[in-house]
């Protein structure tokens, strides 16, 4: 069944689809380089995101400096412990969860927010958080065409923007949303990791849909 | 060149990069129903999104209401008015701008951030917002399915949200994010509306990408 005359091939279509739901959030990485076409494909992919008032507020900083992905790694560590503690009754499980491959990944981004972005009110006049869902949007089509390559991808948001910030020497007003870890893998989970060591599940559609009035 | 072997075939790679890049935010929409498999398709794609702790705070109301739908109209054009004032010296070039088509398109969504949220500690610890950048990537999960299958969506955040809330009668504590226009289309266009209108231009990739400090 064809939906529209312009909609892709009924393989192309799937294809789209199979990314969508084969997609995970990578913590385990095997050593392997990214060629540097390849970073440069995923990081166009994102450039392609729609963004609120076409402001494209997104800025990449590609980590190569070894001694800055350990300050990275360390400044994370420290969060883990403290939302370990938040946890509470559920620090235990949480603890064993493994939630970043800084150390391990082939290469690392940090995502951030763009400065003076109270210029911009087309579509952020009541909701100017809506520079984040741009960037959110960027990550995700970069995380759709890393699993199309067959690379992995994690979102780790483990940090202090204000610690990250400093380190990667953000200028003011700028702030970090995301360090992205991206490498090669062992393979992709049936599930997502949060799933398979039972913190929780997927909701039914039932859940997250209603017509009219929620 | 296959980047690795938990790649797709290149075809299927190329499918999401064309997904990827010639998705449009859509404002102009043409008669023509989105048969129900459809858009359960579209919001099964958002519901696989990565979510932040695997919170999955996102809530779709489909409205089929008629006179539901006209004030939620009401409400997004006071707000245009509202964003055309605050514009200023760019009012004039706004207000020529088609910046919604609530009215036209088949199937209005309201899309939203679930309530009770400040359960969820696991990720958003220190960035709370960490929930809206999740519901973000399922919209863009949606928004690639549905250019895959040649429908087109539009993003419209010109709203209150609490305004919005009322609307749809949204739990204490939550809050909708979108208002989603899917619909049969004319076409894609080549390039953004606003860059095709001279709004806005897309960056090179030099001003959004560099290498261990900003």
């Amino acid at each position: 069944m064809v939906a529209s005359k312009h909609g892709f091939s009924k393989t192309d279509i799937n294809a789209v689809y199979r990314a969508i739901k084969t997609r995970r959030d990578i913590r385990h990485f095997i050593p392997g380089d990214i060629e540097p076409e390849l970073l440069l494909r995923l990081i166009q992919a994102a450039h392609f995101a729609p963004s609120v008032g076409y402001m494209q507020p997104w800025h990449f900083v590609r980590i190569t400096d070894p001694s800055l992905r350990k300050n990275i790694h360390q400044h994370v560590e420290q969060e883990r412990l403290n939302t370990a503690e938040a946890l509470d009754e559920r620090k235990d499980t949480f603890m064993k969860l493994k939630i970043e491959g800084i150390m391990d990944c082939s290469e690392l981004l940090v995502v951030s927010l763009t400065s003076q972005r109270e210029q911009y009110i087309l579509g952020r006049r009541t909701i100017p958080e809506m520079d984040l869902a741009s960037v959110a949007c960027a990550i995700q089509n970069m995380w759709l065409a890393a699993r199309a390559e067959g690379i992995g991808l994690g979102w780790v948001s483990f940090f202090e923007p204000q610690v990250l910030a400093k380190l990667i020497q953000a200028p003011e007003g700028a702030l970090p949303i995301a360090i992205l870890c991206i490498g090669q893998v062992q393979g992709f989970a049936d599930k997502p990791l949060l799933e398979e060591s039972g913190w929780d599940t997927r909701r039914p559609l039932s859940d997250i849909l209603s017509e009219n009035t929620w």
